[in-house]
């Protein structure tokens, strides 16, 4: 019997701007990717998040963003590599010490939004962001899109890279997401996001939008946590038993 | 020969918002507060300022505040209980592991603006306060008001207090500083931050503003690094020579 | 047959952090207060809030708050009165020449949060607040909250004042209302809230926690958007229909 | 004896954060940019700049920008059309409306930093900007960049475009500024800017970094307030008497 992992976003709100459902997310996830600040995510809504993370037992990863709390860090914001560089550490230690204090190891990173997307393709930037994350802890995982340029790049960094999918986004022929401002982007019902899971995890291979049926490759999917169906999804997902089991990559 | 130390709040600027003159004060010091982004320093300035601390082997403390940008950290908030232990966490822990990723340590906690005032006397976030320290790590020392209720508290919770005083601000009778919206907070010329200095040193003992000599007992002696006279006042105290030395706390 | 205005807080969304569902809401009530960025709202969301105001004909009214987005306003932030004064301008004055933009008009303040309840009572606020107002357009009205001393101060200021009582939260025995962080502060069933209702606009009272009969006279009622039973209490409202009318004062 | 207009972005400070020394500016311009609040600028420093400018009868323009306190608005920030538009009316109608309530009188709005640069190229945006003024007021004129495309845009919307030359930046040979991050962005000495101001003003003309004159034709200058050289070289300027007057342009 495989084993797959299953990532999510959280830790999003900010004050009493509330950002998905962590409650419902929480027992049918393996991995969280916790904000940190920048893009959502306040120190009290980060702390509760670790929390119930190590209440769940689920693996946990820093999710640093642009400094984009208007923009839910989806904005593209250019920065200097010395601000960049800075502005990840900062993120990332804020949370791992956090994490620590409550008795729990931070064992990932994984970008945010428009910065998930602008190294996958900015070597550049790329560079600049794995630099902070190993003046963090060179032995930290990186979590990123399954097969993208930046794989490469992080591996020869280093570190262990986490080939990540996802189970309600559209691919498009070229492996890469179809991007948010587009129709489609976001699967619509969850039987859709639930035979994605299923065709990826069993057959290796997603369906994009004009049919065509593309390889795919990974060891982590994400739920979108601000989807409203993530809960249903997962649960179905859960209940189709064998032969897949919902489990932490060992870090 | 006996020595003290000379701490400042550093690392205040925000992005183009230039906040005191770092580089001017850094020769002058033995231990420096570091802002965490809550009143002031983003990232990047935090990060060039524990590098500068690193290089002139100045002692760093974490200077954590209420969240307050716009007011300088010199607001009061009225925040729950949990948003400022969380609040406080984040912040150090942001610090400490930027500067853990460059080889230092961080060894103490200073307290902002109107976080420092409250907890002098509001024994209930003063607890709020040390907790949320102590879950971060114990073995830091805690830096605040010689001679206030804050001590006994901090001491109780099994920290080392750090006496602090203050070279360039007038003292009232009954130990407190002069409240700085007051006319004459701040000491007006160089000579008269210097004579409080070898004052609290010689002779522990300040001068209030009605001419009343009130005894002191100090660990480290602050200076405001916004004080346009800052550079100024280190000068003389370091010509001084004898019988002061300006010297770390061992920690 | 009488007409009673119904008021609530919308355009509070920031960015991708949705509050409230003012879509549902619009349909049902005769005015509504803007948020005006410095709680929620940002440019976009306050834009389109007016709109939908314009389209369903909608009384607009401008709903300053002290700047404290991480608290929803909801936080006590001690601001000098030059502060505050010029703060509840820019917020106001944002607000307007938006609504003005789009062919509207500003007709009334509220204020948010922590600041409709601190100048209630708090006599140097709320005289900040009303000078500020003044500033802008003293022809403008003042809603707050039925029987305050607020009101005498707003009346003598030459405002007209809009006496406020609330569907969806419980008051005590003096006509103030429950504390947010107690609970039964927001009544719990949709029931509770129709029924304050029709208690206060047809017998002019509202009963207490404790059972008591409280009299209570007003000029508009308000419900909160964030409330999520807002939309099924109105409805019933609106089901109500004879002798009741839902209507904007006339301004 | 010919006039020319000085302007300067004033109001940029944020709470303690100091920007520049608009005291010292104030008395040797004829307009003023004030900042609106999102890369500079708080409601009180916006209040009293304004207060200044009515003092010293200087003309006045709002100067709103990207988002961006932490940058300065110096950053590209990637935003939509719909988020741009309303962004940019926020902030004018923010500082419009407190210009009235002090009995002034916008005149003109000037793009800042990132933003100001990006409508001189990027067509698409120079029209969400424009439209934006539009909706506020059609009868402001814009302050933009001398000989740029953005003047022909400008113009057919129906503003008057006023060219603005800078006194203190050095110039490239296609007329367009040296960017900041390069090295002589700005001019180095208070003589340099004093001979740019002469060249532009009597010839018609500046001189480029190596060594080209370009001619330029321009009805306003402007003076960066951040530059700690501003007030001796506005100094220098006025003992420079005929056949130059320095005066606001007739809108």
């Amino acid at each position: 019997m495989s084993s797959i992992d299953i990532n999510c976003d959280l830790g999003e709100s900010f004050g009493q701007f509330i950002m998905g459902n962590d409650d419902a997310i929480f027992p049918h996830i393996s991995s969280c990717n916790i904000a940190c600040g920048f893009h959502g995510g306040d120190p009290l809504h980060i702390e509760n998040t670790i929390k119930k993370a190590l209440q769940y037992n689920v693996q946990i990863g820093a999710h640093p963003s642009y400094p984009d709390l208007a923009g839910f860090g989806r904005r593209k914001i250019v920065l200097s590599s010395e601000e960049l560089k800075s502005s990840i550490k900062y993120q990332i230690s804020a949370v791992k010490g956090m994490i620590e204090s409550l008795g729990g190891e931070l064992k990932y990173v994984k970008a945010h939004g428009a910065l998930y997307n602008s190294i996958l393709h900015n070597e550049k930037e790329a560079k600049v962001f794995l630099s902070a994350v190993k003046e963090i802890n060179p032995n930290l995982a990186i979590l990123g899109l399954a097969g993208s340029p930046f794989q490469q790049i992080t591996q020869k960094f280093g570190f262990r890279y986490l080939r990540e999918g996802f189970i309600d986004r559209r691919y498009q022929e070229d492996g890469s997401l179809t991007p948010r401002k587009e129709k489609g982007a976001v699967l619509e019902t969850w039987e859709e996001s639930l035979n994605q899971f299923i065709s990826i995890t069993q057959n290796g291979e997603v369906e994009t939008a004009n049919g065509k049926r593309v390889p795919i490759e990974v060891d982590s999917l994400c739920i979108h946590g601000d989807n409203p169906l993530a809960e249903k999804i997962l649960k179905a997902i859960h209940q189709l038993g064998q032969p897949i089991n919902i489990k932490s990559i060992q870090l």
